[in-house]
């Protein structure tokens, strides 16, 4: 018995004393020493993307109370590495169960009030959904739109702001529909010189972990992401980072915040409690999968590689799959290489060949990709994820049996033609 | 191999190709069968409760695309499962990543315009809240105050419903902080002869699969709940479930929705397509916590016992839990056994005892209980939540458990006095 005890960690004696006869299988089933995911398709779309062994095991925790001493720490641990991953000493994060487009509303109902201004850069589908969910809350929004494969330009940002003055500006980082990856540092750069007070957010939900961000260095106010991405967690949380700046922001305005579920005031005093480990309560959070995203960035930010390895990491494996696909004649969305994205990339289908051609066969291959989503060209390319473990893990060779059933899969669908 | 895709259905050839040397680890430890969770603590609070290990597997469960044809049937049957759980036929679910309290933004932005007027029947800390909620998004609230312990009588709502026209009145089934039951039936009964049009939502978080609900035979027109509690789900996922008449009233809306993560224009495209076996995108769905979601809805709907063996199975512990603190000298903070929850139970400490005296001595046998929550009363009494697989699988012991524990603590308790 009290071999039991050390292994399930002091946590099980009532189980053990009511189910001694099993006493062994639940020792051997229940650690991750033992847990493998099931086989299955090679993941490779933009999010959600493959998840480790420990981060899947993790989700499967047994439940645990969201105010107890065992589980305050784990979500404490997760603001904390939240502010290593955007690289911010005092940035404020905010972990809420959500999809990512909640970092949206989060940021409209807190940051904006009804009848102020924003500025909303276009580099793709996500442009126009943050733009209107701006515009359920009540701000004034003027859209910078990039012709498709580009971002906006400095010059065209630097002409809107000197024409009106913004609350906020928002730009979406790598924009999932296109793969194009916007120069956050120029663009902050561009708003302090012309507007200094304008908040800018940066919508990393494609971006956060997989692209380099240096949320203090280069000023940012206010990171969204979502846990299924670069963050190598299960899909479920919303995740957003807010500056000094953008709390000051918050906590001079004069309306209440327009949203209930996603105002701060409920949820700032909670991240503060749970970081200073103390339990409070205003809405359940996602308790699993906090243990998950724990394994996760645990992994990210607390073991080799470190954040700057797992960047060339991403911008390797991106190189790769680039440098193979020009070779096989398939051109890039992003009009330039200094435009595109290294976590993801997307890529018009060849003269001759379409979505049939290519998708079905790679999925026959165990490789699932992503068609295209911009509303301007959907039907005409493609997109592979290359986030988390399959660009940091090489042993798990995933970029080299991407590459390999690409090339497979063009030659098979010339041969047919 | 041919054995090996055959156990893992089709689903690994390429990682069998690339390991083949781990392949037999791959097939054993990929299976429900070998997988447990690790012992724990017995989790008898309000929610989260207990989790089957089916469950939890499922929520292991790899990475897999949200518009894939794996996926879309899973969130479709979800979808399905839920109308049977609440029995209604042509109910419109909405299942969407969230804590429960998202529910209340939903009804709050799809169903009340701004300067409507909405009443709230407060039996417990959740009214509150809900009310505060409704003023978020700009509807007039009256609230209705049962004392502590008690619900909201008849009467009180047939006066408030002649006296004012509402749009929306609103009840908490089983107030979280108080155990307290409302009449749900009754309640709507009061509306239709008094106020037919007024919509009306029950706050189902604390008892939806717990305490019975005939959503169509009962004309509700809306009912919220979240994964973690009568559902046997880890927390994460906000349910809703719209009559048609609450559809309607959502569809002649003169101002769009006023949340954008919330909304139903966005929502109910998803949710129809999904059920329709097509993909569609607003926002990626938790789809790990929907494979989870539809182990235990699977389990709920069609497996023995049946709902309404279910419902008798909640009673019967409840009794026995509630007959065994009665014995004990522990009053219950309902007033009247009419006004008791089925799924959990809320009990005042007995003269002389506080929550340092109970609480941790529990937590010592390896059972966590919640503190109180209502403000008036918060360190007055504790909670103890039996929903679920603690209510309904017998062969767990759980209900025997808790009493023993409970027995156990107060003699303890007595004799250190």
């Amino acid at each position: 018995m009290s071999l039991l005890l050390s292994v399930s960690q002091l946590r099980g004696p009532l189980l053990s004393q009511l189910r001694p006869s099993s006493s062994i299988i639940v020792r051997k089933m229940s650690s991750i020493e033992q847990f493998k995911q099931s086989p299955h398709k090679l993941l490779v779309i933009p999010g959600p993307i493959e998840v480790s062994d420990e981060v899947l095991f993790a989700n499967a925790h047994p439940s645990v109370s969201h105010v107890s001493p065992d589980f305050i720490p784990v979500l404490g641990d997760c603001i904390r590495m939240m502010r290593t991953v955007v690289d911010t000493a005092e940035g404020q994060p905010f972990l809420i169960a959500g999809s990512g487009t909640l970092g949206w509303d989060q940021i409209a109902a807190n940051l904006v009030e009804p009848g102020e201004n924003a500025l909303v850069l276009h580099s793709g589908y996500f442009g126009d959904s943050f733009a209107e969910c701006l515009e359920t809350y009540g701000a004034n929004v003027d859209q910078l739109k990039a012709e498709i494969g580009s971002a906006v330009s400095q010059e065209a940002i630097a002409e809107a702001l000197n024409k009106k003055k913004y609350k906020l500006l928002t730009f979406t980082h790598v924009d999932t529909s296109t793969a194009v990856l916007s120069d956050a540092k120029s663009i902050v750069e561009t708003v302090r010189r012309i507007s200094p007070d304008t908040l800018v957010a940066l919508d990393g939900v494609c971006s956060v972990a997989s692209e380099e961000i240096h949320m203090d260095q280069w000023d940012v106010d206010v990171i969204i992401s979502a846990s299924q991405k670069g963050l190598g967690t299960p899909p479920g949380l919303s995740i957003l980072v807010a500056s000094k700046r953008a709390m000051q922001a918050f906590s001079s305005r004069k309306s209440r915040p327009t949203s209930y579920y996603g105002s701060w005031k409920k949820w700032l005093p909670i991240m503060k409690a749970y970081e200073s480990g103390k339990p409070a309560y205003f809405a359940t959070p996602p308790v699993n999968l906090i243990y998950a995203f724990h394994a996760s960035l645990s992994k990210i930010t607390k073991s080799a590689p470190s954040l700057s390895n797992r960047y060339e990491l991403h911008r390797e494996a991106s190189r790769r799959i680039k440098t193979a696909a020009k070779e096989l004649g398939l051109n890039q969305l992003p009009l330039d290489s200094a435009f595109a994205a290294n976590g993801m990339t997307a890529l018009w289908y060849p003269d001759g060949l379409g979505a049939g051609d290519i998708i079905p066969r790679l999925l026959k291959k165990g490789i699932v990709v992503a068609g295209g989503l911009h509303v301007d060209a959907k039907d005409k390319y493609f997109r592979i994820g290359h986030m988390g473990i399959t660009a940091v893990e090489k042993s798990r060779d995933d970029v080299d049996t991407v590459i390999k059933a690409l090339e497979e899969t063009l030659a098979e669908a010339a041969a047919e033609k």
